[in-house]
């Protein structure tokens, strides 16, 4: 199934070479005001093409909105957005049929659909579905701003570089300007970084890299316990994503080195009187529960699986060993580009949570 | 909501102090044969109580089935199965009822709920409450065996010890030994492992650790591409479970430090000619699919919360600054006893998948 | 599946010949004051053996309640609670295994389960499992209750006896008297519809009838457009309950005798200021949406199937023709236990789309 | 939610005066055969503008698909399509916004949404919506077809008038003929019916009428018990078609005034060995369950509410009576438009519960 959520529900439309990819979110909130300028804007953050960084496969990705929107305000009806496709060129793909690329998921999908399934550009498994996650989830952001919830994202570190947080800046206007096309928090890497994955791009290689995202602004006991704690529903959106190989939440895999005595995050009252921990190893969530504190989550990209040096595959056909030199235009480093899906991601789930905590209110139903 | 799973649908019942917890499943497919003392098995495996190593809470947590099953079949209704909270002591949770206890969910809980929610003993949000995911789990895992589908989990490190690979032993018979109270794989590490964990009891501290889970004899396709990718799945479930900071497949975070040529897992074709790859970094998975090697993913545990050293919180009502050393029984590592619960988990989600497969498969409707 | 509901989530649990039947319900608000003594009078109406209109079998049907409801009020925590089986006597079924009853589900589910399922005293095709429905039924009134929302049901119909309507007490301290076991709404026909039932208990046959159910106090604008519609929702509760072969609402199948200017309910405002429509063919529902008149709904239930007359059927093993009369305990006429059911799903239904209102709510979000 | 459905899922998109009409459909099976002729030819028969007793509004409604399918085959990706909207006069919505038109979904739509939503033509409450029904259901009847499910359904009762079943043809190529734009049965009514039609057109008012839908070729066994009962589904589905006022399956509300040893369809073996019924008051559907027998049911369908007679209603501003005849261009009965509607809507239910009993067959798993 290719639908995310229980109140408000994303479903991905379209595939990588198909007419069009994007998205239909049924339950969204009627008369919200809706910014599409801003939907726009975000799209560029993931288009591909928009720097050196990034793939050369050229697409405007112009929003097109079917309905849902009506004079900037939300109807209340199913929104149907997307993107058409048109920098297509299927060719390769057609000639690549038989041998399954090393990394992507054109093996099992074979197997899978038998061929029945549209295979050119990865179809349904591209990174280019996205764009549905991009819409969807600027329109969440969009509704929960008003509540004072804000989401941010940013490059935390690539190829092996990572900066130091006293430098970080994380106002959007610096993640996202043109001079930081790579998306990091700590401006002195940004040089270093681009030339990373500009030198493995000159190498037909690619390389991985950990993108962090942070929400502030939650209401204490947003979330539910278990099934729908906030975590798992924000690793289940965020590894629908093409590339993530691991999230964690707070300190994350460092907790399973620390003690108890350490880890646990002390209470105080802050000058304002709001009840705050000292530290945020929770990640801002206790139980599945928001408590207050930021939800801090870190997702690890693996390195594109689109490289042109060359691999080693199977020819499904003849069962005999085959040589493999991935052509095409790809992205060298996946992970700039993922910053504003990460991001969008993470608030069409929070909307959901939102919306869910409406109906649990004790003060709701009388 | 309380609920797990589309095809499994898996709700887990009670609360820690209330009359029993356990599990309602729905969708069980009909005329399975089960062997119930196998789940008795497993439950002993995740009981309190059992060894050194864990809680001294005594509950002997005997299974009462009371639907579902008929003469050791499944009859296709929602199977009932539970078991009683008898070891009951709740008077220590009124008391601190205004003083929230660090890294537990008392305090978002009770901002949520206001107060209606069975806060004893953790209530919705203790660890007690995954008995019913080993209940669920179980009778999924003796389904999936005759598929030839088979879990392995177990202590991958706890307090920053872990074995070496090459003295594995992944037999479920040496895992679950009463000789190996911390689930680890490599026998030299049993010692200081328990002695760690006993140490951390004595010194009123806890720690945490990592359960790796292996998972074999997925047909090639399983999964679905996107939101029910097999990762998504399995993160959604384990994310449940309490003390969970982190999950990673394969190669993990460290994909973020590889490079796409080094990454990428190789095709070949065994001795059997069965398309298998030279690496695992997939973790079994691409785009979301099996591509039939192992899956194989990690999961990162906290430091239990509950430490009986001084810790800083604040009172609800009068805001002060309090103190508090958690009293009552609790496990100095959650690990060990984790270890049947990620298991089990995970054959929760896989049996979900396998019955979402039989509906996608291209000869079904004809 | 075996559950109801997006928000208010009902899945019935046992079977008629089990250990026990009865309800989970996921998404009870919390912190709701519940008096369990209302659930218990409710499910009294319900019960078997009550009076000499219905089926000796002499069930107590004791309330009992495993979680979910602390010092009668709601914890959030799936509710569970259920009736246990006593005066079981299945010797009967097994004699039948291979000569389905005509009008009950015998064939068809063994032809599905294979034999798998519980066959005994009609398994989970047995009315008995409507003990769920009055269980949670009876919590969504008493939360309802508070916002203003009424439910009364009543007979219309039995064995072609109906009363006149300017007779009628929809009182329910009259509808469920001891003296009205028919449960009809004028009291002139209470003997009449007694003796006719009874006749037929006599002659070892059965009849059907007509319930009506009125809701009352819904606010303008409750349901969704299409398939959450009111209509679309009840039928869908309303159809599970066995033996109903039809639903109308309002002016039901009559209005495919009229024409459009007599069967628009025309509007004009009520000395309190309110806009009412003068007629109410529309059933209080117009777009699947309530528009503040009482939603009115008739449910057609067929004469109970288990007839002691000599009827025909087909050996399943033999495929010969055989011949059977059904022996048992049975209802002559579900119809005035049908009653306390029809009210108590309806009101499952409408608390359902009373939480998914409030999500859908404009000042919801922010 | 605008979705039904669990495992074939229906999301209605667009509304009547926006951009376009059409559905999103996830769960489609991949690599099933499609021919595109058909999903037009039926979108042709619920055409509006088709004959002179349906509405002039005039929409070509042309066919686009956007995605999910790719030469005439299945992709497994949601499958999108639409027809524009082109013929749209919404001048007429904006004079009416504040006098709520009798019979229609104004009203209670207005107090809902506060006037966020689209109002024009209906908005989402229109019988426009239903375009998408015909687009689902004409590709799941496709796909039922070859397993040998076949649908029928046409008008059983216009104005009154209702033809006699002797003479019954109940071909496709017969209801569907150009020369029988009333969709009957009965050769003989045509004519009648369209008198009657198009005399309450001169007359500025309308009629309703019956649809009578059957179901052949359906496997023992297809259904669920209770919730998911082919009864309850259908209903579910029906009653979100605008006008529907009521619903029965086989001997229907005619069944509350039979007796049971006369409502029992007895059994015998047909001559080519099959299991079958004497007579059909069960409608194809015991406990849920499809009994072998065609499924049989009929919808009541209200006369449309849009007539030109003068009627009374309130104006939401002023709370004063006003008067209001109701413009634009509207059918005089919907009845034979909603023929190919009921079909399809049917058999989108249909493949829902096929595939849905792919899951719980017991050969599956192993």
């Amino acid at each position: 199934m290719n639908t995310f959520g229980i109140n408000y529900k994303v479903t991905l439309i379209g595939s990588s070479h198909g007419n069009m990819v994007g998205v239909v979110i049924d339950g969204v909130p009627s008369g919200e005001q809706i910014d599409t300028q801003q939907i726009k804007q975000e799209l560029k953050y993931r288009r591909p093409g928009q720097s050196d960084v990034t793939t050369d496969r050229d697409e405007k990705d112009e929003l097109i909105i079917e309905s849902g929107i009506l004079n900037e305000r939300t109807t209340g009806e199913p929104l149907v957005a997307y993107v058409r496709n048109k920098d297509i060129d299927s060719s390769y793909y057609d000639e690549i049929k038989n041998t399954p690329r090393p990394g992507h998921a054109d093996y099992p999908a074979f197997v899978k659909y038998k061929g029945a399934n549209d295979y050119r550009g990865g179809g349904r498994f591209s990174g280019r579905m996205t764009v549905g996650l991009v819409i969807a989830g600027n329109i969440a952001k969009q509704i929960l701003f008003k509540s004072g919830i804000k989401f941010v994202a940013y490059s935390k570190e690539i190829g092996e570089i990572s900066g130091s947080e006293e430098k970080y800046n994380l106002q959007e206007s610096f993640i996202y300007s043109d001079a930081n096309p790579v998306r990091v928090a700590d401006p002195d890497i940004i040089m270093p970084v681009q030339t990373k994955i500009v030198s493995m791009k000159d190498e037909g290689d690619s390389v991985g890299g950990i993108v962090e995202c942070q929400i502030t602004g939650l209401q204490v006991g947003l979330g539910e316990p278990f099934f729908d704690s906030i975590e798992s529903r924000i690793a289940h959106m965020i590894f629908s994503i093409p590339a993530v190989k691991g999230i964690e939440f707070g300190s994350g895999f460092n907790a399973a080195r620390m003690q108890g005595s350490q880890h646990n995050d002390q209470y105080y009252v802050d000058p304002q009187g709001v009840i705050k921990t000292k530290t945020n190893n929770a990640g801002g969530i206790l139980g599945g529960l928001s408590n207050g504190m930021p939800v801090v989550f870190r997702v690890a990209f693996k390195p594109t699986s689109s490289v042109s040096k060359d691999q080693t595959t199977v020819n499904t056909e003849t069962m005999q060993e085959s040589h493999l030199k991935v052509r095409g235009r790809h992205d060298p480093c996946i992970v700039p580009r993922a910053v504003p899906v990460v991001n969008n991601a993470a608030a069409c789930v929070l909307l959901d949570l939102v919306l869910e905590g409406k109906k649990t209110d004790l003060e709701g139903v009388n």
